[in-house]
C-alpha cells in the first residue's frame, strides 16, 4: 500500500483538476493551487502555494510543469507560483509533473509522468477526437461517406484512422513503411505511400511532423479539401501554398487539453498511479 | 432520359446552394433565386423569383417549403418570396418541395421530396453526426470509453447507436418493444426497456418525442450526465426536473442542415432525382 | 418469483441440453428425457418420459416439438416419445414448446417460445456464423477483403451483413425498399435493387425466400462466385442453372441448432423465462 | 515496365497454384511444375522440371522452398524435384523463394518473398481468420457474445483481436509492455497484463510462443475454455495440465495456406512484383 494520502494539485489547467476530482472519489485528499480564476465553478477552495506545498504527501505538476523555468505553468492562477518554492520540499515527498526537463534542478524524486510511450498512446484518443470535432464543425458534410486521407500511422494516425473508420469515413492512410502500409490495409483501410500522396479527399488530417504538404503534394492531394494539421509547430503544412490553392488549413495543437480535459486528467492520475505502484512509493 | 435541362433553386438555406451546386456537376443549368444575403461568398448569382420561375424547366422549394403559407421559407433572401407567385407555373413545370403540405393549394405537379421513409434514414446520417459533435464540444470527456444512453431504436437512434459504438463509447440503448432489444443486442450493445431507464451515463441523447424524461427517470439516469434531446419540439425532457437536478440539456433541432448543409443537399438532390425516375418527368 | 421449481427437458438435440444445463446453473431441478445417445458425453441421466412428465413442475419440447404430429422431434432418444402422453399433463403444467401448431391438440398452457420476432432476430445470429463457418470452409480465400453480396436486409441479412463487414469483406447488399436500401448506405455498406442484381462477387449469401437467382440472375451477379442459401426450402436458387455455369451452392438449414447449439439453447431459455415473466407462471 | 514475362511455379501447395492463376490474369504466362497430384482440378497443364527451369525468365518455389535442402517442397508432386538442378538457373534468372535459407547455396540472384515484416502482417489476416474457423468449428456456442481471450499484440493478436471483436465477442488481450495495453484499449477491447492472466474465458487463442500457459495459469483462466494454440512448434500450452484440467488444446499450424490459400498465394504474387520493382528486374 502506497504512504501517500493527500496530493497537491499545483497549477495547470482543468486536466489537472479533473485529476485531482478523480483521486478524490479514489480517496484521496487533494489540496488545489493556482486556481484563484476557476475554483468557483469547479467547487474546490484555493490553497495558497506554500501551504500546499507543505500539507500534502506528494505534488502533481502539470503539462509542460513550467513553460519559462521560472513560474509554474498555471494560467488558471491570480499570482504567478514560483518554480524556486519548490525547492524546499525537494527531496522529501514525491513530485510528479511533464516534462520534467522544463525544470532547472533535478532529484530523483522528480517523476515525469508524460515521458511514457503508453501516456502518448493514451492521450492520441483525445487528439483524435478533438480533430474529429473541429473536422465536423468545419466541414459542411458529414464524416460518414466522406473521403479522408490520414497521413502517418504512428499513434495519432492509427487510432485517428480507425475512429474516421467507425463513423463510416471512406480511409486513406498513408505511411513510409512497407509493415505500416499492410497493417492498414488489415484494418480495411486504403494504404498510400507517403512519397506518393495524391487524389481527392474532402478531409485530410496531417500527423507528419515535416513539411509533407509542400505546393506539389497540396495541388496533388488537397484542392477541394480541409487539412487539419495535428502537427507540432511549426506543422506540416506549406502555408502560402494552401493559401495560393484555397486549401483552408487548421493548425489544431494541445487538442487533449482542450477537447477532453476530463479524459486528459483521468489519463495524468493513471500515469501517477503506475509510477506509484512502479516505484513503490 | 430527362426533358429537365434546368433548376431553380427557389429559397432555403445552405442546404439548397448545395444541392444546386452539386447538380451542376452532374450537367444541369442552375438558377438561384432568394439567396442575396449569401451569394458572394457561395460565388452564385442571384435571379429575380419571377425571373427564376420563368426561365427554369423545373422548381425545387426548400424543407419545409413555406413556414406561413404566404412566403416561401428563404432565411438568406433579401425581400419575401411570395407563394402566390407559384401558381404562374403549376401545372406548367414540376415543382420539389419538402412538406407540401404547407402550401395553400395542391396540383399532382407537386412532389414532395421529404416524405419517403427513405429521406428520413438518410437525413438521420447529419442528424447523428451533429449530436455527437454537440456532445464532443459540451462534454468534458471523450466519447469514446464514455458510458452512453441511446433512447429509442428509430431512425436516429439505430444510425447514432452505431456511430457512438464506432467511436469506442459504451453504449446502451432504450427500446419498448422485444424486437428492438433482441436487434440492440445483436449489435453488440447493452439494451434496456424503455419503461425501465435507470443507470449512470455520461452522456444521453433522446429521440423518443414525448416526455421520457419525467422528474423519476431523470433522477433514475441522468444525474452527472448531459443529455442532448434530439427530439421535435417539446421535446422529451421535464426541463424544470433537469434543472434542479442540475441535469445540462442541450435541445438540439434541424440538426442536419446545421451540421452537414452539403450532404444534407445531396440527400435532397437525390430524392429529387428519385422522383424524375420514378414518375418518368 | 415463479413457482416453477423444476423443468422437464423432452426431446430434441444439444440446443436442448445446453438449455437445461444453463437452467442448472440458474439453480433450477432439470430432468432429461430423450436423450439416450449422448447422455454420456453431455454428463447427465436419462429418465423415462412418463416419470419425467409427472416429476417435472414444466416440460420444454424441442423446435419443432413435432415433426409428424405424433412423437415428440427426439433424434438422441432410443424409443419414441408418443405426443398422446403428454395429454395427461396438459392443463395441470406449463408446457413450452417451438411451432406448438405441430400438434395436434390446443391448450391455454401450450406456449410457443419461438413465435416473437424477438426470437427470429436472436437466432439471426448463430444463422450469421453458421453461414459464416461454412463462407470460411467452402472459400480458398479470406472474408477480409472479398466481395460479398447478402441478398435481402431482413433479419439475417442485415446481422449477417454486418459480421462480414466486421471481418473486412467489401459488402454490398440487396433490398426491395428505398428505405432499406438507405438504412443499407448508412451502415456503410453498398446497396443494389433486388431486380438489378448483378456484379462480381467472391461469396453471395441468399436470404430470400423465393427464386431470385433464376438463370439471368446468375449470369449477372454469380460467375465465379460461391452461393450460400440460407433461404428455407426449396431455396432461392435455379440449381439447374448453376450447375450450367458452375456456380456451386451450399443450401444451409437450421444453422442455429448445428452451428451453435449453445447459443441457441441459450435463446431458448430466455424465451422461457420471458414467457414466465409475462404470463406471470 | 519489367524483362520478365513469363514464371515458372515449381512446387508447393494451392497457395503456389492460385499466385500463379492470378499472374495469369495480370498478362504473365505460366509454367507449373511439381503439381501431377491436382491439376486436373485445377486445370493446368503439368511442365516437367527441367523444361520448366529452361522456359521461363523467372522461378517462382515455395514457401519454405525446401525441408530437408534437397529436395523443392512439393507435396503436390509424384516425382521429387531435386534442388541441385536449380543451379543450372542460377545467375541466369531470378529466383524468388520463401526461405531461402533452406537451401545450400547462395546467391545474389536468390531473392526471398517470404522475409520482409509486411509479408507477415498480411499473412496474419488469414492465419487470424483461420483460427477462427477453428473456433467456430469447435466451440458450441456463437463467437458473437462470447469471452474471448488473445494472448500478446504482435502481428496475429492485433489483426485476430480485431476481427473478434469485428463479429461482436467481448475481448481481452494480454500484452507485456504499457504501450501495447495502452493500443489495445484504444481499441476498445480489454486489457490484461500477460503476467497477471485470469478470468473466465469461452475461447483462448495463444499468440505467444513460449509456455504461457502452464499449470498455474490454465487453472486461473482456461477452465471451461477450448484453446486455439496459434504459436509456432513446440507452442505455448503445457499439454499434460490442460489434459489435467480437461481444457481441449488445438494446436494449429500453417493456417494460411489451409484456411485460405487463395488469399495467401496472391500475397507472395504481391511480395513478389514488390521485389521485381524495387529490384528493377
Amino acid at each position: 500500500m502506497s504512504k501517500i494520502q493527500s496530493f497537491g494539485i499545483i497549477g495547470g489547467d482543468k486536466r489537472q483538476l479533473y485529476c485531482g476530482k478523480s483521486m478524490e472519489k479514489d480517496g484521496y485528499r487533494i489540496v488545489y493551487s493556482g486556481f484563484e480564476k476557476i475554483c468557483g465553478s469547479f467547487d474546490i477552495d484555493n490553497t495558497p502555494f506554500l501551504t500546499a506545498l507543505k500539507e500534502c504527501d506528494a505534488l502533481i505538476l502539470p503539462l509542460p510543469c513550467s513553460r519559462d523555468g521560472k513560474t509554474v505553468n498555471c494560467p488558471l492562477a491570480d499570482t504567478p507560483l514560483a518554480v524556486e518554492n519548490l525547492k524546499t520540499v525537494i527531496g522529501q515527498k514525491p513530485v510528479f509533473c511533464g516534462m520534467k526537463n522544463k525544470l532547472t534542478f533535478h532529484d530523483e524524486c522528480i517523476y515525469d509522468y508524460a515521458e511514457g510511450e503508453a501516456f502518448a498512446v493514451e492521450n492520441a484518443v483525445p487528439t483524435g477526437e478533438g480533430a474529429i470535432e473541429l473536422a465536423m464543425r468545419e466541414y459542411d458534410g458529414t464524416i460518414h461517406g466522406s473521403r479522408c486521407l490520414v497521413t502517418g500511422y504512428g499513434r495519432i494516425g492509427r487510432i485517428l484512422s480507425a475512429m474516421l473508420k467507425g463513423l463510416g469515413a471512406d480511409v486513406t492512410v498513408s505511411a513510409r513503411n512497407e509493415r505500416d502500409l499492410a497493417y492498414i490495409r488489415s484494418a480495411g483501410m486504403k494504404a498510400i505511400h507517403s512519397e506518393r500522396l495524391a487524389g481527392q479527399f474532402d478531409l485530410i488530417f496531417n500527423t507528419v511532423p515535416h513539411v509533407l504538404f509542400d505546393s506539389r503534394t497540396l495541388a496533388a492531394s488537397a484542392v477541394g479539401s480541409v487539412l487539419i494539421d495535428l502537427a507540432s509547430m511549426p506543422g506540416g503544412v506549406d502555408h502560402e501554398g494552401a493559401q495560393r490553392l484555397s486549401v483552408p488549413v487548421l493548425h489544431a495543437l494541445s487538442l487533449p487539453g482542450k477537447a477532453a480535459p476530463k479524459t486528459s486528467g483521468i489519463i495524468i492520475k493513471n500515469a501517477v498511479y503506475h509510477i506509484i505502484r512502479e516505484e513503490g512509493l
